[in-house]
């Protein structure tokens, strides 16, 4: 997607062939930065600090963060500690785990000094394999939102949570992309954007892309979507996901569950789209099986914004007194979700939907 | 209740026993200052900006409001006027309008010179009823927490939404002082407090009220409630109403519908609790009937919070290119609701719940 008329994907490798860069993320939408890594200790740091965010982008930074263990240590053990290092940042992304584990397969059988070279190739493939993945979805979803157009004219109104956008990817996004391929086919759209507390995602990251793609939205409080489909402003839903079971539960931002609970009370259809390997296919019970990441509390109690004078500040807004906790995503069961928008199709969210569609996959483990 | 060791009211009659004085609630949590009103304009702006807020507290100011106009033009034609500027100051609070009438009746027979002395009256004997009620919500809503309270001593989890304590009531609260009495009484709670987005009254108000009683809570963003029923973290939640219908339906704070929806999904007990004022007798179907208010855009864009050195400054969380929508509440049909708490005990969310506790008004209508 663009950026202020550029083409940019989100993670690239540098002019030198060899250093990693990146958007820092933390400073949108007031300030567009991006950051420079060259050693696995800063990867780790920009996911932990999420630099860079959103499963399919935590992937590839992950595997771009082997890339550069393996510039300073290719042996096993130091690639070991390299993946304990980038798998413990955000226990939760199911995709950051199966890249680093494709990368150590892709390493193991080569000599160490052979070893950089492939797991740049590597990476680069897990990059471009996303890139396909996510047209793919927009393929896929572009249909429902092209059923939902209107005789009229109308926009056809999307509600999504948090950013499964591009930034959360390498490029188009999971749940932006069937938006952006509907703007780009000329069918009006509207994004309903819950602001996404705490980190607001939605407010930060999702508005200032579409705003920089030209579609129109809208950013509401995350508190908002229950009343706008009881008054049928919402004609359907798309979010992303982190961790999507066999059976079809989806682990995502904080609030999507709610919003999943108000689709279903007003008979509007909610859609998730995921990249394949989002999918976990060890686990039947997403409210049982997948932990939940607790981040530190100063998400809640302090808030990133411009001040009037352009700066960016952080305020409080919890008094000191009060103590808070942050839980970083919640689950949506499957019995709330319309389908599953993925590279090869739309399933069902049940095991069978899914196995429908990845019958390669949903016996391998 | 207390700020700072010292027994307060949210609203009252200053020394010179006339002019009223108010806490300005959009300074807290950061700085507890007080104003003094001395006429009605001055009043329904406070009212519009929110300097109170909370529907039994905006009746009672509406009250004081008629009390500082018949001071300066008691004529009906000035009365009028002022009602009607008091009126439509906050279209969806039906105690503001219920507070008007109320003191309109009661000065129509009586001559201009004799009506400022009885407004006074009648706006003082407001004030004491909200208390009167508020206390007995509390002694109802108390059975509910002593019935939920553990064998083992685990505090009561209550969730609650926005602000229904003290600060929106002219003392007690009515969601708030259930939870109040228990723990004067000794019965363990702690309470999960949602941040409530936009304005933060969660977060700025009930938060700050429950500190300055020393109740345990935590403060959460409005997303994390669902996450915390699917794990059995919430015993019940406890939320407050701008106007119930006669059916049961109720309309608070943007977000409650959610909120009552995971509750539903996960089988915890809902209850709202209401001042009989706040029920709108002529109202059978809520999500139709009752006018939601839609406030300004800032109060998505921009919030408010104390900077590192102390200052409390508003910070831009939106960026300036992207549309914002501000809807300020939702109706939560009666199907979610477990009960109403009113001043005279618990009745089911229904047509015949409501009437057999309020013969007198259920057929007024």
């Amino acid at each position: 997607m663009k950026v202020a008329g550029v083409r940019r994907r989100t993670i690239w490798v540098e002019a030198d062939g060899w250093s990693i860069g990146i958007i820092d993320q933390t400073r949108l939408p007031f300030a567009f930065e991006t950051a420079t890594l060259r050693r696995v200790e800063e990867m780790a740091q920009a996911i932990r600090d999420m630099l860079v965010r959103g499963a399919p982008l935590i992937g590839a930074a992950g595997a771009y963060g082997l890339c550069l263990a393996a510039r300073a240590d290719a042996s096993d053990a130091g690639l070991d500690r390299a993946q304990a290092l980038l798998a413990a940042t955000r226990p939760t992304a199911v995709n950051l785990a199966w890249a680093l584990d494709r990368m150590r397969a892709a390493l193991r059988d080569l000599p160490p000094p052979e070893r950089p070279r492939r797991a740049y190739e590597c990476a680069a493939q897990i990059c471009e394999e996303d890139v396909a993945t996510n047209a793919a979805i927009g393929e896929h979803g572009l249909e429902l939102i092209a059923a939902a157009s209107k005789k009229n004219g109308a926009p056809v109104n999307v509600l999504t949570h948090c950013n499964a956008g591009w930034l959360a990817t390498v490029d188009w996004g999971t749940a932006t992309a069937p938006i952006y391929r509907a703007h780009d086919n000329g069918i009006p759209v509207h994004v309903w954007v819950d602001e996404t507390r705490p980190r607001n995602q939605g407010a930060s990251l999702t508005a200032w892309e579409l705003s920089n793609h030209g579609v129109p939205h809208t950013v509401i409080v995350d508190n908002a979507g229950g009343h706008l489909m009881q008054h049928g402003k919402v004609d359907l839903c798309i979010v992303g996901t982190d961790r999507t079971t066999a059976t079809g539960d989806v682990a995502n931002k904080i609030g999507t569950y709610l919003k999943a609970l108000a689709a279903h009370d007003n008979g509007v259809p909610f859609y998730v789209a995921l990249p394949s390997p989002t999918i976990d296919w060890s686990l039947a019970d997403g409210i049982k099986g997948i932990p939940i990441e607790e981040r530190g509390g100063d998400e809640v109690s302090y808030i990133s914004g411009q001040r009037a004078n352009g700066d960016t500040t952080r305020v409080r807004v919890v008094p000191e007194a009060s103590p808070v906790a942050n839980y970083a995503f919640d689950v949506t069961p499957a019995r709330l979700i319309t389908g599953l928008i993925t590279e090869r199709g739309i399933a069902t969210a049940s095991r069978q939907g899914l196995a429908a569609l990845f019958p390669d996959r949903a016996g391998a483990s």
